[in-house]
């Protein structure tokens, strides 16, 4: 018998699947470089103090470590949340804490909890790709704020696009894609928007501890307390394939979110959860984030030294200050989407950058990531690139 | 400054928090008799077992079990998945197979995926709590479905409930509440309506491996494979603070809740994957099923014993032959919800019935769960009941 006809939520045709995801299966093949992915460096994976966290954990509290347990969190990674963001600048409660299964899953309450067909959000353009995906679900209408070092430019505020928004979402450091990091004068211009247009602000942060020399400016949360939904990951400081993240706001948001995390997946692991707990309160940060930084930071100056030796004109790209990302913008006429397979055939991937748009993509733009490559290869892949998008401007546009 | 004003989505009001749930921190307190909460028995957890495997994953595969991964879970597990399917009659490939962060995770990609406004749904009354939830917040129109050992009443099939529907929620084994099982006549007649009328078929199944006696029938799925998607969990044979289970659907449909879980938290942990599927690949379950078996019949028994003892006339309660729970049925006027505050007070505590209803909730039920407690505990915990009860049913109802 063939299988039944589907008939999905209408709701499911805006979801797309990631391109990038798509090609995993590609990019864990040997023989190809792949600067496509965001995966963390595996190097910078501290696995032996993670073998002894879940064999400590599971031999001293075995039973409670793989039971049910509350829907918030385990109370020491909670504590450990707390005390950091505290340390950081801003005084937080253990109850402003919601642990999550990463942190696309809060990107996912949270557009649960606000999002809804007619309710204006503002994102930047470019934006992280799984902030569209999980908002997407949800039928927003996206508007597009542009903003520059400065913060929100004279045009965003003229056209009016914040107003009756219901939140702004935005990746204040080494962002996803582009690796731009917002001025502590943006950051407080943003945030006086906020308070001033009277909407949230929903800062994700997975790449904030990635600084190669200083560390960005303070969180947004800094600035507007009362209004930021702060949400960051130990997926780029221990290792992804973990699946734990962490809101920090308000406690009346912090309710919300709980309450629909209940609905959605009852809790986070509760054993990865303690055993998590245990490797951060053990201090184990304190070194080992020193030596990420370093992985990072060699990484990207090869990859930016790559690309000043073989880019052809016309190809302008960001400088990173931190993070896994390097951003490039190509002449319009080229479309980026239309390179990969070229690229893939000569063994490197790379990430289109249309997807990284919530509306009117630029075609012409394309993520390059340097985490999990090592310099010589970097050198290798950025050379083949280069050589495909001096084809491609030599070639004029086609219809 | 006072927090902001929150603006939820609508749908949020449609979500409401689990009064057991919530009742999770008073049942964690020593001197309390929890009846009330799912939690299988810790003395069921494989804990070193667990401990080896969490162990040699991150010995042997260090890096890899802890990075980003694929949407659809790690092979191993997913492979075994098929094999435990096959075995039990219906043949089935990895591809459909979808790994899932607990059943619960499966409830919310099903209702993104199904649901929306205006698209009514097939439920039993009771039905799942857990399913209400995830459901209600994706605003279905809920069509209780009158569902005896006989499979649908002529009730059911002369109102018209089921004509139109997109899918029917159903728990076959050892229902949540109920502990209800349905005979194979009734999973045939059910998955006959579903081919005549074209809805899908949604059985969760978590409790299908904890029969005392004899084993269930085969899953609904085997009289309709094309329309039905089976989910099933490791949280009641392995340990539930995992986060681990899993679906399995004809392949359209597990494309389509993969890519919406990659919206919703990209993957399942990477690692606590990999050790589950080592775990259950070593042929554990074989020595472990029987033992959880024997611990839940041996409480069943002792709380059927107790209710036999203890309770006044005019109380029914299902003898279950497998799962977790007893389901009772007070006199009409007697409201469980306002007996629960009392119960408390005395050291016992169960879940109220009403979570259990999508509508018109009956509040004259009760669930009783005698995973957790011992015989001697349940003798206790159902004395003290019996006498709440019985001074309940004297009293007169208040308006």
């Amino acid at each position: 018998m063939p299988d039944a006809t589907l008939r999905p939520a209408a709701r499911t045709a805006l979801v797309q699947g990631s391109a990038i995801r798509a090609l995993l299966k590609v990019t864990q093949q040997p023989d190809i470089i792949s600067l496509g992915g965001g995966m963390p460096a595996p190097a910078a994976f501290p696995i032996e103090a993670m073998r002894a966290a879940f064999d400590a954990e599971l031999a001293e509290n075995g039973p409670a470590a793989v039971q049910y347990s509350m829907t918030e969190g385990e109370e020491p990674l909670r504590e450990w949340v707390a005390e950091r963001e505290t340390a950081k600048g801003v005084p937080t409660d253990p109850d402003q804490v919601q642990i999550v299964s990463g942190s696309q899953q809060a990107l996912d309450l949270l557009a649960k909890a606000f999002v809804e067909p007619g309710a204006p959000i503002l994102v930047e353009a470019p934006t992280y790709l799984g902030a569209i995906q999980a908002f997407s679900a949800f039928e927003p209408d996206y508007r597009i704020v542009a903003t520059d070092d400065a913060g929100f430019t004279p045009d965003t505020i003229a056209s009016g696009a914040v107003r009756g928004a219901r939140l702004m979402y935005l990746m204040c450091n080494f962002q996803n894609p582009t690796a731009r990091t917002l001025t502590e004068a943006c950051r407080r211009g943003i945030a006086d928007s906020a308070r001033a247009e009277d909407f949230w602000l929903v800062e994700d942060d997975p790449y904030g501890d990635l600084w190669y020399r200083t560390p960005p400016p303070p969180s947004i949360r800094t600035w507007a307390p009362e209004r930021t939904i702060r949400m960051a990951s130990l997926s780029k400081i221990l290792a992804p394939g973990l699946r734990v993240g962490y809101v920090v706001a308000p406690r009346p948001a912090v309710e919300l979110l709980g309450r629909l995390k209940q609905a959605t997946d009852l809790q986070t692991s509760t054993l990865v959860q303690r055993a998590a707990a245990r490797v951060l309160r053990s201090g184990l940060l304190n070194a080992h984030l020193p030596r990420i930084r370093e992985i990072y930071a060699t990484q990207c100056a090869a990859m930016l030294d790559a690309l000043a030796d073989s880019m052809p004109a016309g190809v302008a790209w960001t400088r990173p200050e931190g993070g896994m990302f390097v951003w490039l913008t190509l002449p319009p006429h080229v479309d980026c989407a239309a390179l990969l397979p070229r690229a893939v055939e000569r063994g490197v991937v790379f990430a289109p950058g249309d997807g990284f748009y919530a509306t009117n993509p630029a075609r012409n733009t394309m993520r390059l990531s340097f985490a999990t490559v090592p310099p010589a290869k970097i050198r290798t892949a950025v050379g083949i690139l280069a050589e495909l998008i001096e084809a491609a401007i030599r070639q004029p546009a086609t219809a």
